[in-house]
Order: C-alpha cells, then structure tokens, then sequence
C-alpha cells in the first residue's frame, strides 16, 4: 500500500467501510485426507490470523465476505456459510491490528481513530477445492498465505483459534443436515475418498458399508463411467455428485447421523 | 423517556452504546399448543417487531440480549442462542426507528447522528416459560409487549418477519441436536404435552409410540411421584427433565430425526 493510499485510508476508511464491523473466514479445504484451513502470517506480530476484512457500506456482509476471499484466494462463488458473530468487548483484535499498520509503516494512528475501536466479527466459513486454490494471496499487513493443517495449526492471533474451533463445530453440525464434498473434493471421487473426507471432518471413523449405504441412499451421488474391464474387481467406481439433487439436500436438509 | 435525557441519548448515545450494531431477540413461548412470539406494538409506526436494541461498548452481545430480556420479561437466565446476523445494507431499521422518536418526541434527529446510520443486527433466538412472563414491558418507543401466534403473526416491522422464519429455521435444526423443553414446559408434564411441544415447533405431527420411545431413550426425563390408585389407567404419568442429563444433552448434543 502507497503511503498516501493508507493515509486516506486511516484518515477516511470509515466513509468507505463500516465502522465496528468486520468478518472473518475460516476456508477449509481436503489434501491427502487432512482438513487444511488457510491462514495469513502477519506481518511484525508473531502468529497468524484467518483472512478477514471490513465491510462496504454499501455492501452485505456476505458480499463482503465472497470480495474478500476472491482477493485470498482467486476463487468466486465459494460455498460460504455464516456461522456466529464474535463480540466480546475485550476482542484486541483492533489494537493488534492497527499496532501491526503502525509498525508496518511507520505512521501514528489516533487513540480515537475508527481503526483503534472495539469492532464486532461476523464468522464465516468456507469450503473450497483444495487444488483450485494453487496460489493463495497476502494482504497488505500479511506475508504469507498458507494452508495449514487443522491439527497442527501455528500461533494464532486475537480470538481465532476460538473462531476455528466454532468454526469447526459448526461445520460438523452441517454435516448431519446437509450434504459436504461438492466443494471439498474433485469432481470424480471414489466412495472411500468420500468416507475419508466425512471421518476428517467428524474427527471419527465410520463403518464402510453403513457409509455406504447411507451416501447411497441420498441419492446425490451418481456413477460415472464404467469401471475399467480386467482387473476391475479392484478397481473402485468413481461417483460424482449430482448437482440437482445435491442442490435440494442442501436446501431441503437429510438425517446423516 | 423526559426530553433532556433523548437529546442527550440523540447527542451522546454513541458514547455509551456501539454504533452500527445491534441485537433483535425471537422470544419463543408455549401456550396451549401454540407456539407463541414476544413483540412490540410501535407507536407512530403502523406494525410490530422483535424485542431489540443496541450493545453498550462494554458489553458482550450475549449480556445485551439478556439484559434487554429481563428488562421487557422480567426474567433472568432465559436461554438465549444467538442463530444468524443480519447485515443486508438495505434494513431500514434504523430509518424507521429514528422517524419514530422524531414523531413521538417532536425532535430533529440530523442526518449524519449515530442513530441513522446503517445498523447490523445480531440475532437471538430464546425460549421462555409462558406463564412466568405474566406482565412483558414494551420500550420507550413501543406501546404494547404482548405474545403473538406464530400463525397469526401481525404487520411486522423492517426485516423482522426474515428474522422470525430464520429463528424458526434455527429452532428446529437445534431440536434434531439438543433437547428442547426445559425452558417451554411447565416443571411437571405430560408425554403427551412433550410431543405436542415437538409437533408444535416442528410443524408437523409424530408417531405417539415412537416419540415416546425416542425421548426416553435420550435419558433426560423423569417420572415424578406416582399415579393417583383408583382410575390410574387414565392419568397418564407426569415427567420432568433430569437436569444435570439435560444439561449433558444440551452441551454434547442428541440425535432426535
């Protein structure tokens, strides 16, 4: 960021954004049967945080949140679901922050400026292809935008580890009501890769031939091709999830449990 | 609300209060086999809408929520689940709200005060105990707290019919998770009332064997005292929750579909 671009942004980025407001992303994705989330290293502070943004005024807050994560990550019409609002009063995420834009570039920020107030994050997640996201993107106060594995996460910064594991929880609450994967895995998938994919995120093992069964029978997924002739008693069919009736379970809801 | 303390609320309320977010509460309350909604009959404004308000710049969202509660309730540790925020940069709320005091207190609000300024609202859903909330208060601004029916809910006011069926929504997902009826019923009940509890907020109707089976397998109710001898085999047993097993079910969850 050019020096007078952030001047005018400290001095007038609350006639443009929302004041006390911001949202934050917590974007998994499935590589080699680990749930990976993407992080951004700061900058002269020592951890990471989720990608996160304030909101135009004249913006949703889920456009904000789409806006924010194409810049992340390059992706548009990520699947995105807002899951809590963040508001303890003693959130320092603002101080940090605004402490980091202060370091960063030698400037003073008022006591009073609207980047040193309490600000209010509304959560969201998101659900991406892995392999999709081949180059993912800093922003001005970050150096670093990475994939980490949710069971091996560095120092994170503010309340986002709180942020991660609600995010977690609530992902896993979906789960139950509305079926995961579309945009989780490819576009064709064998059923064991699918299994692999819901015993991560539920952090359990199931019992093949019940998940079987189950997916089966939600009628979302469908065969495609045929199975490669000789040897192909070892060779697994591969599905993929038909859009239709994946779109209605997502609406409508099914009993995964 | 006396005329020097508005104007210094219109003046000075963003001192005391966060600007640019709020908190609306869809109180939920069972009454003779309705599910019922606690609302505010505004004065000047031709409708009705949820309890709310603002957050002090002190105070957690979730301590806002109860104490706006107990001030239109009167009652303390309501159970309060906080289920979406809304953030369309459209809600005229606050439009709305500001031109009510300028007609009921014959005041300018200017248009650039804190009071007119675009509002996110953070969403609670609650469940209360009909019959406790025997007297509900309406605010400065409203004229009427009263119980409505879900089926025959009044005009209602800025987004809050969106925000009435999205807690709706959230009541129902929860009930496939956590038990529900601690908060609704009577100490003592029938399983009778119980199911009509679930069939109410449901919309729907159960299986009177199967539900039967289902609640008690989840381990959370008791039988208190006994039958009355004589024409025992038309009273039917009365329950209550075990609290310390409902109180697991709530922290840990249950499979109710």
């Amino acid at each position: 960021m050019q020096s007078q671009d952030l001047q005018h942004f400290i001095d007038h980025g609350h006639q443009v954004y929302l004041p006390h407001v911001s949202i934050d992303c917590a974007v998994f994705g499935f590589h080699e049967n680990e749930l990976k989330i993407l992080l951004l290293k700061w900058k002269h502070l020592n951890g990471w945080s989720l990608p996160g943004g304030y909101i135009l005024r004249t913006e949703h807050a889920d456009v904000a949140a789409h806006r924010l994560l194409k810049q992340r990550t390059g992706l548009d019409q990520v699947f995105l679901q807002q899951y809590h609002t963040f508001s303890g009063p003693g959130r320092n995420k603002i101080q940090d922050s605004s402490r980091a834009i202060e370091t960063n570039y030698h400037v003073v920020i008022p006591e009073d400026n609207w980047l040193k107030e309490r600000v209010v994050s509304i959560g969201y997640y998101a659900l991406v292809e892995y392999s999709k996201v081949t180059n993912p993107q800093p922003d001005a106060l970050t150096e670093t935008c990475a994939w980490c594995d949710i069971h091996e996460l560095p120092t994170l910064l503010f309340d986002h580890q709180e942020m991660i594991s609600e995010a977690l929880k609530a992902l896993r609450a979906q789960l139950i009501h509305h079926p995961v994967g579309l945009n989780l895995l490819p576009k064709e998938f064998t059923m064991l890769e699918l299994q692999r994919l819901y015993e991560t995120i539920l952090d359990t093992t199931l019992d093949r031939a019940n998940f079987r069964k189950k997916l089966l029978g939600l009628k979302i997924l469908k065969k495609t091709g045929e199975r490669p002739s000789g040897k192909a008693h070892k060779t697994p069919h591969l599905y993929s999830f038909d859009k239709r009736q994946y779109a209605k379970a997502l609406k409508n809801g099914i009993s995964f449990s």
